[in-house]
């Protein structure tokens, strides 16, 4: 990795300081290749990152590839079942080693001269070279990786903040979705022409949810913030949460957000990237689907009726999840360059459910299908004018827009304690 | 926008100061990333650039979009009938407010979160926003614009040249085309890959056109010049002349340009980026069309038979304008690039005239098509050329480059009194 | 040209100080622009390149272009039938001159403004311009161009070294194949998503023909080196050698690379960047072609049963040559940024062969074109590869890689010594 100077590291730390609080960030933030640069650096490669989940990869040998600003991740299961995540690079002469985005290998051999390593990274062969070069030197190498509740978390710091936490705060609530025992429904990649941050601006915020996303707010309260929660809603979110309470407490699946409005997310000032939460649906829904009726069969350990509402999950800087009773929602966020992003969307639903026969994907695609392309579309939108030299940030909502000032912070907070 | 830095500065004077006397440019003016960004900053975010017809927006709430280097600016026709300049920025979260590149509106709704302005730029509308704002500072951001006669200029400096002097000069000589009661015949957008002033040096002379132009030169005199008029050319350049003095003089339509050659332009010396002039037509051409016909209804105040030449109008950097009797061609350029820039050309006829039945775009549209294409190919070519680390600036031709070395003058005077 | 700064000289010095003796080049000699820039200086602008061969131009006035780094090289055989090297760059406003990548012209006619040059560069006609210019210092540009036994090469360089050691060395070796009397069977350019270095890296060891070459290894002795060479190749390799020796010595035409491995290429200590040699085919194997057997007319002065082995020649930065008794392979590299290269392969055959009378493409060309694709294929995995942060250059085999690090060596021995 080549490290920034003294004078970009100065000059990054200039443009930090102009943002302005309780408003959005300047053009150069989304403008600035030195922004972005310092963003792998402090952002990406410093923290954790959702890869997939591990129901991708069932049994010993089953591979696939998280690629990040040049560098491709190998996560395989080892033969101890172990999920393992190791570079995509040959030791001897760095041709990549697995060329497909997935698959199913015994061991890796690469396919310039063959050399072959082990499931676990080790180097097993390397015919046609001199004594008295040390093969345990030579395997592959690792990426810090951690697994919770069937989602894969990898790393790609040498030093990678403590996961712990993160583990605790989500895995007591994702436990009954079961992940672990799901399977994927469908993949769909979007490639979004805007900055990774006007994508997380977009997702911590529901105040453009009202006209942009008809299908969402159907189906959910989140979008009445303090200023416009009326009476009707107040009194049918009081229904349901009791109700929830009354019906679930003891199984934990009770409902944990009971206000309107998004919950707070992150904590800038304890440094919290990573939180799990159970949030209401609108009465007469049961799952996040155009008409809110099942998609699926049940996930993991919930019974009918399940109305349980949603479990919601979030790590920065790029993984969320919708849980519905019978299907599960991840997204995934790739930066491939200053403008643009890739985004995965996985929907996942139990191992043992059969396309056509227990599921159809026209049913259940649409709800989250229409809701991205709404939101990549706005995205795109704030892209095209941030560009503009006649961009200046403006006030955010302190009722609908707390959140993203939040992100906002965090943001910062992470750019700044890096550089120092 | 990123101020350029000392070093920077200083690097661009030494460039500049490459150019010898009565040569083209040196290879840097077409090469280097930051002549490129002083360009957009000294001359482009300087000086007036022609935006478009304002018969293109005839009522009010019509707009159409202008983009450059980034910004995007809204020209639109408000209540009171005058054209605005809007920047196309919201002023919450800086997403554009006009997605598509033309249309009409009742008032400007953002479409992320519906904040709404009016048709001036002012903020009517923003829900969800707490109290102790102001409401007044957050109206669009303004651009100046200034209509001449039906043709819209905007500029993007805080600071714009005066543009009474253009308009002074150009209006009146305008007037007569009516400009102002036309309409839309046809818009052709090109993608030229070459350097925006490489478009201006090729149309700076005509030096070229006796071998590239054969369609243009039949109908024109100034592609002779002092080293190569004939005879039999004055003899009947003198006729035309002495025939438009007489026939139009009274009503000030009268042929201005009484030489062979290209009008002298611009004035370097003077600072001198805008002119009209009229130009005779070859005996037996009454419009510029291939057999000299005119191919539509006859525009503003011009009376039958209309012999009266053409009426020639540019201003630098980006516009220029070539109408017949019957039908007026507009050329706006806009970089979008170091060697690639966008090149808008509009058709113009009398506003009553109607397609199929009073024109006949295959009729309309030969004459300045090919001769256009022909131009951006030579462009193209020369590129090519100048990209070469072998490529040496030539001498230019006194007798028939002239304007060309006055072109050149007028940008390096541009960008060193910007430098200081 | 623009110079490298003081400050960008240093940090390439220390980029190639990265490297570890016996082991790959460090990623930024992949990733670092800087180091393509001083490449494109250094070696690329410094050295020999091969343009084409001679037979692509039979006639006074065939040309045909090469094109490098922006700069567009013409070369054209004049009316004395010797091979000029031309800019193709207008002396007046920089036009390129030739379009079309190859043609047969009586002069150089810029579609500009017409000026007009001889086949050797002169310039002959620029109606229009002034008296007073010196029209004998305004032809065209030359390059330093040589001809070697039918094949051409350009310097771009003011000052290039010593071609003389070259073409002592080769021309004894390459004329009884008679490239000078060939035609073109066929040209293919393929567009390599993979910098130039990874390229000559794969050319310069056999250790990856075992698996990714099933058809070259069946031919060839030289993919068996020190580790691996069993009695049986052995055997065969003294065998066939001898009878070469006893049949061809006479001629001059008997193997000279005796050993099984790459012969050692290139060297330097002695900074040796030009090589050829005879290599014996394995027994049955009279061409490489897939079953050995011959797919056009003997080339040259070979005479029937011409089991000559294969001509190899090889020219750093951008050339090798294999050639069977019937055919010739020349393949060429030409960069086109830091991580594509642009690569073209010429087949030739006797210039009196008729193709579907004589030869057949379908024969001849499968066994290059397989083993070209081949290793494009590998060079874009290893290009990939070394993209990653991860990756960390390897040992290099001393049995099989040799050759990889005399071109690693040769390299950085050019760079350093441009540097100082």
């Amino acid at each position: 990795m080549l490290a920034l100077t003294a004078a970009e590291m100065l000059h990054l730390k200039e443009t930090l300081a102009l943002r302005q609080p309780g408003h959005g960030l300047p053009r150069p933030m989304y403008h600035d290749d030195l922004v972005y640069r310092g963003e792998m650096d402090f952002i990406w490669r410093g923290g954790w990152l959702f890869a997939g989940h591990s129901c991708q990869i069932p049994k010993p040998g089953d591979y696939f590839l998280y690629d990040l600003d040049g560098d491709s991740v190998i996560l395989v299961r080892d033969n101890e079942g172990q999920v393992q995540a190791l570079y995509n690079v040959c030791r001897h002469r760095g041709s990549i080693i697995c060329e497909a985005g997935e698959g199913s290998v015994k061991r890796f051999i690469c396919p310039y001269h063959q050399w072959t390593y082990a499931l676990d990274g080790h180097l097993l062969v390397w015919r046609g070279m001199q004594e008295g070069l040390d093969k345990s030197q030579l395997g592959l190498h690792h990426a810090h990786v951690r697994e919770l509740e069937g989602m894969v978390f990898v790393s790609l710091s040498q030093d990678p903040p403590d996961f712990e936490p993160a583990y605790q705060a989500i895995a007591p609530m994702a436990h009954p979705q079961g992940l672990g025992r799901a399977k994927v429904a469908k993949i769909i990649d979007f490639d979004v022409h805007a900055n990774w941050k006007l994508v997380w601006e977009n997702n911590r915020e529901c105040y453009h949810c009202n006209v942009n996303h008809p299908q969402y707010i159907k189906a959910n309260f989140d979008h009445y913030n303090v200023d416009d929660r009326i009476e009707r809603v107040a009194t049918q979110l009081a229904t349901v949460t009791a109700r929830s309470e009354a019906k679930w407490a003891e199984e934990g699946l009770a409902v944990t957000r009971t206000e309107t409005g998004l919950t707070e997310f992150p904590d800038p000032d304890h440094n919290i990237w990573y939180s799990a939460n159970r949030t209401p649906l609108v009465d007469g829904f049961l799952s996040e689907t155009l008409d809110g009726k099942l998609v699926a069969p049940l996930m993991g350990d919930y019974t009918e009726p399940a109305d349980i509402g949603t479990l919601r999950m979030r790590m920065l800087p790029n993984f969320w999840n919708h849980s519905s009773c019978d299907h599960s929602v991840s997204t995934r966020l790739t930066p491939v360059g200053l403008t643009q992003t890739q985004i995965r969307m996985i929907w996942l639903v139990d191992e043992k459910a059969e396309e056509a026969k227990d599921y159809d994907l026209d049913k259940m695609l649409p709800f989250w299908l229409m809701t991205a392309e709404q939101d990549w579309q706005i995205c795109v939108n704030q892209q095209r004018g941030v560009n503009s030299h006649a961009y200046t940030p403006g006030p955010l909502s302190t009722y609908k827009e707390y959140n993203l000032d939040r992100f906002l912070r965090w943001y910062l907070m992470q750019m700044s304690s890096a550089i120092g």
